[in-house]
């Protein structure tokens, strides 16, 4: 088995490990976010972990109606002038801890007095030490270049600290318990019905919309890095502002539409995927598209939106994972990639 | 001529005439601007005015140390929640004023009392109806499908509003008058010295970071509306996150950096690419950037860091024009694409 596969295979283990750790967490974060005032989050990241803010756009807007900043880090890093941060909670997430312009933006945060959490791998890093509140995804450091379980960690912290801004968070973390064998059940299927092959042949589309646009971005990150093939998000509405046009016939698209309201845009957009004339592999749990695909992967019954992206996300990863074994590539060892990047 | 190269060569003279409505504009702004209070602005937009948006990140934060969001217009449109937007002031930018899903956002913000201001290009737009004050770019309506005149239009007009937002707007709209000369200069440099060769051949990937990242993201669109073939925008960090595996030798690059602060970000990353072998070509007013290209387009000097996305624009869109006639495409009928989009 390879380090990565390994990694994707132990995400569920590594998501019962934080779960299970969901309410001391939740206690610890309610102090900070009671006594703080604000009306609006900016969230720096950078890479999977910008993918995860991504996430947050659409969870903290939902549950916690929110509006999210995705802090552009080379205001503080390139152009030395941080923005005023009134009004907002500023949420850095990082696995390494380690990224300089995710780390400047937490500071320049708490200079101002502003509250600051920090979701990383690492508590002794320099994010985790420019935090007032620390979400540890505890987890055994990761080897393979690309990420798999510090990504739905991240996604999971998220959710926790969402949850922590309820009144009541019980039927939240009840809800978190469930997802270690969704996860589980989703890696089987994948494995089970596809061997990759639907994936290979150019450059790789992923369309996914709302929580999942998200999903859609992990997905297309995890075929590029893995395979080395040209792989791009898009949601619906952005794709037809432009860029279907480059959609050659045969080309793969996979559409990631776990059962939740934005499916439905997903749907109605097949017609227009299967006038371009391409292959069309789906993970959903919503029959109509299921039974549109080329390829199908059918998620596990979630009832909880906003969690859809936690499960449907490693299916993508074993996609990904299937299209470079296909391809002979050594996903342990992708050319150009570092694991921790120090870019500022 | 193309109807399409005729409206990227009509940009001087459309934003000469935005320029000179600058001052009302600015005074029509400023009585809004000051009656309202906000710590933080929400961007909504689709398609290329997303990429204004990206704009508007920058340009806020380094003008005016405004935090800015880029709504996420499905919360509102698809989940039918809109955030609570305590503290934001509201912008949309859409070139038809149609777009639903932009329009919702504004809609929203109004209800809940907030400050709105809309970027179009049709003020009996719904867009238009839905907001405050109403920046109206005023032009001809564009015929070509791919976007020129409103994309720097609407940068334009972004920064008109910013200046608006200041003690002292006088400078601002002194440097304001100075783009039509240098986007004119811009045009006439690319068509004299390159002739679209150097970006054929398989998918293209453009790089540019902080003020100019939005350029790099709307050079890739245009590229990719016009040629058909895949094209897509990164920052060097986010490159190096995952996505630099997938260069291929020989495969065309494209660098828009401007003399800025972020360009010695991209002079940086220059081994990296040489290291991958791609073909390089350099957008830039820096001497040691322009000199390690294969093919290099010298931008005229513009002191003003937060304008220089509006003149470098345009060499990313008259590249896109030489690429796809070098292919042999026609760019006023790019398969698949339509003007205005009504996608919710």
């Amino acid at each position: 088995l390879s380090q990565f596969e390994h990694e994707l295979r132990d995400q569920p283990s590594k998501i019962a490990g934080l779960v299970a750790r969901a309410e001391p967490i939740v206690d610890a974060l309610a102090s900070l976010l009671h006594r703080a005032n604000f009306s609006h989050l900016v969230l720096s990241a950078r890479g999977s972990s910008d993918n995860a803010a991504r996430y947050g756009q659409y969870l903290f807007g939902l549950r916690n109606e929110l509006v999210v900043a995705l802090a552009a880090p080379s205001l503080t890093s390139i152009y030395g002038r941080p923005p005023r941060f009134d009004g907002a909670l500023l949420v850095g997430v990082s696995q390494s801890g380690q990224s300089p312009d995710v780390v400047s933006v937490l500071q320049a945060g708490r200079q101002q007095g502003r509250p600051t959490v920090a979701v990383t791998n690492d508590i002794a890093s320099p994010l985790a030490t420019s935090a007032d509140e620390v979400i540890d995804l505890g987890f055994e450091t990761e080897r393979a270049i690309a990420a798999t379980g510090t990504y739905t960690g991240s996604l999971t912290a998220l959710a926790i600290l969402s949850a922590a801004m309820l009144e009541d968070s019980g039927v939240e973390l009840e809800a978190l318990r469930a997802l270690p064998e969704q996860m589980a059940h989703t890696i089987e299927v994948v494995f089970a019905q596809l061997d990759g092959r639907e994936l290979v042949g150019g450059p790789i589309t992923v369309l996914g919309r709302g929580l999942n646009y998200a999903t859609a971005f992990e997905t297309a990150l995890k075929l590029r890095e893995l395979t080395g093939v040209p792989a791009e998000a898009f949601s619906p509405p952005d794709l037809t502002h432009g860029p279907i046009a480059s959609l050659a016939p045969d080309s793969p698209v996979v559409i990631i539409a776990p059962d939740e309201p934005s499916s439905a845009s997903l749907v109605e957009f097949v017609p227009r995927l299967r006038a371009q004339g391409v292959r069309l592999t789906v993970v959903s749990g919503d029959p109509s598209l299921l039974e549109a695909a080329d390829a199908a992967i059918e998620l596990p019954i979630q009832p909880i939106a906003h969690l859809t992206p936690v499960t449907a996300v490693v299916a993508g990863q074993a996609l990904a994972l299937q299209a470079a074994q296909r391809l002979g590539r050594d996903v342990d060892r992708p050319p150009g990639l570092e694991k921790v990047t120090t870019t500022r």
